[in-house]
């Protein structure tokens, strides 16, 4: 796919990623990121600058002073491929095409009649159709697909989403017979982290962690400069941190988890019981909780210091330079900001209290981005 | 102090670590392994052969079904250099003097009168000259320290050690002054953490966390390949992730974190109050609940499910490839082993239960071996 130079094949990525991740950026910067020598990263990157991907910039500043000739800064020809990033929900497809700078070039949502795997596989093919309309398809040749879930990105293979209630399923496999196209398959926190990491708060961070508050408490870590997948399929469960022992009973089997307490469905789960209105929906509860409803406000306020007290759990371990906090459930943060805030500073040990808490809303288009950053980086693999 | 050849410093330092922590190794496996060219290999091992560090073994092997001529490994000489670590205590200073590869050829103790800097220097000097009598000066010129607390391993400064109750003391410093050594510090927990990584159930491991269980709770871990340092100088606090929000009060200024419930001053203190008698000691407890006392069986039994609580915290969000759990709280681990597994295996999330917990005691002498550890890294990096 990719130029193939024998021997410096590993340079040839490192040059790529930086330039995509921190470029425009002179040679002479590069080797001294990349503790190459110059000559190595003139090496690496004249067959990218051949195949179109990296250009050279005019030259418009000296590297220092004492610096003998101008640089020209190389930068990343984002036009030179395309890539579509579909986030699959249990009702819904929403996809983007994205360009080599994870810059969203178009986007599409797709409603699903159910989640059954063909239906699902149909209704895909159809939404790349849509999507790619009016681009070079010679130049979009990767699809990337975010699913929530156990999921194995290596061999494609969905083992578990239980929103979709999808197990086993080959989805890279069956998705590229379909549509043609080289498909990645990722779990959809690890997807959005992976973009934070590439394009986002992450870049040159060699530590950072994303929250996402919703209908699931998930995490995804950057840890000494990788995303950190865990030895056996498992990691970043942060709602699955134990908050109250004598808590609510989770659907994991333990009691009184992070996301037992502040998971979406536990916080309408609380404000029914509170209000004795079985047909109250989250968005009720937010209402009256806004509205004064004190017993309803304390099970925001409960689910913001749950989620509190998971975030430091993070800090604490593997502290992290920054966290980013988001997800849909931030449509209600007002309510459990400061809950989220307070706790935190508690339980965060000594200077772990330092680490910046970033939160911003997440349009739910990010996760599609997500997914089509993932292709980026199957890409600059190949 | 490594010989330095111009260019290839990286790949230097890249074999010899390899070749310590996977040796003996053929160089065909050490570039396969390190993503070098055979010529790389050979040029960075030459130097590293010239000082004595490495030598090559008699061929005994063929690389291969095809491979030409017989490979003839790298190892390292483990006479070549040795290394003294001594651990700090408040009240005592442990010491081994390692080779090359790890292995302990001397220990020494003394006892301290209090833990005063000047003091404990002192003692540290003729701990040294005891533990290095009978060795060849020239070839011991490291010395490790590990010390609890709150340490900055680059400059060598112990910020805060509740336990000495030094603030801000430029231990390495002084040290070297006194010692005439070259001397590295590190928290003794990360030290402890070193030793298993290279030379213990850590090798070739991506991942793995050390937890230690006494006076303390503490963790160390190692993601992506490299130990956890976290990015405000806190990682690991594994003792300060919340346990029972309505539990007793830590000193760290939350309240039910692990090590309010299970660090050995809080079984005690439970002890004491459930026995009403205040002279109680942790031995005693210990005793009292193995004779059947069923109360204090059930304060142990509280800080074995904390311990396993926070174990499987770490599980969930950092996946290890295995956790190693040790300390001096081990001596009573019958009281607690069987709440620890109970616990992990209910807190841990789907596949993270397969993370096998190894238990095993901890001579105190390994905490200098660790010490020792990290001043052969000190070696490798310089």
């Amino acid at each position: 796919m990719f130029p193939a130079v024998e021997g410096v094949a590993p340079a040839v990525t490192a040059v790529f990623t930086a330039v995509l991740t921190e470029g425009p950026i002179s040679r002479v910067a590069l080797a001294r990121r990349l503790g190459l020598s110059s000559a190595a990263v003139t090496k690496a990157a004249r067959p990218l600058i051949e195949a179109g991907y990296l250009e050279e910039l005019a030259a418009t500043e000296r590297t220092g002073p004492g610096a003998g000739r101008p640089a020209s800064p190389l930068a990343v020809c984002a036009d030179r491929e395309f890539f579509v990033g579909v986030k699959i929900t249990g009702d819904e497809l929403i996809g983007v095409v994205c360009d080599l700078r994870a810059q969203v070039r178009t986007s599409a949502h797709r409603r699903l009649a159910g989640a059954g795997v063909d239906h699902v596989l149909t209704e895909l093919d159809e939404l790349v159709d849509d999507l790619l309309d009016g681009f070079d398809r010679g130049r979009a040749r990767f699809l990337g697909l975010a699913v929530s879930g156990d999921v194995d990105h290596s061999t494609g293979l969905v083992r578990y989403s239980p929103f979709l209630r999808w197990r086993d399923v080959p989805l890279a496999e069956r998705a590229e017979k379909v549509t043609g196209l080289r498909v990645t398959v990722e779990n959809d926190v690890k997807a959005l982290t992976t973009a934070e990491q590439w394009f986002g708060e992450g870049v040159g961070a060699d530590s950072f962690a994303l929250v996402t508050v919703g209908a699931g408490i998930g995490c995804g870590l950057v840890v000494n400069g990788r995303i950190v997948s865990g030895a056996h399929g498992v990691a970043g469960e942060i709602g699955h941190i134990g908050f109250d022992v004598d808590g609510p009973d989770c659907h994991c089997g333990s009691r009184g988890c992070v996301e037992a307490v502040a998971g979406a469905d536990a916080i309408v789960s609380r404000a029914r019981a509170i209000t004795g209105r079985p047909e109250l929906t989250f968005d009720d509860a937010v209402s009256l909780a806004r509205a004064g409803d004190a017993p309803v406000d304390a099970a925001f306020a409960r689910a913001g210091t749950a989620i509190g007290a998971g975030i430091a759990a993070v800090a604490n371990l593997v502290g992290p330079a920054r966290i980013v906090v988001s997800g849909e459930g931030l449509s209600a943060y007002d309510l459990f900001e400061p809950h989220i805030r307070a706790s935190f500073q508690r339980q965060a040990f000594g200077a772990a209290a330092a680490c910046p808490l970033s939160i911003r809303p997440l349009p739910f288009e990010e996760w599609a981005r997500g997914a089509a950053t993932v292709s980026i980086q199957a890409l600059v693999a190949s």
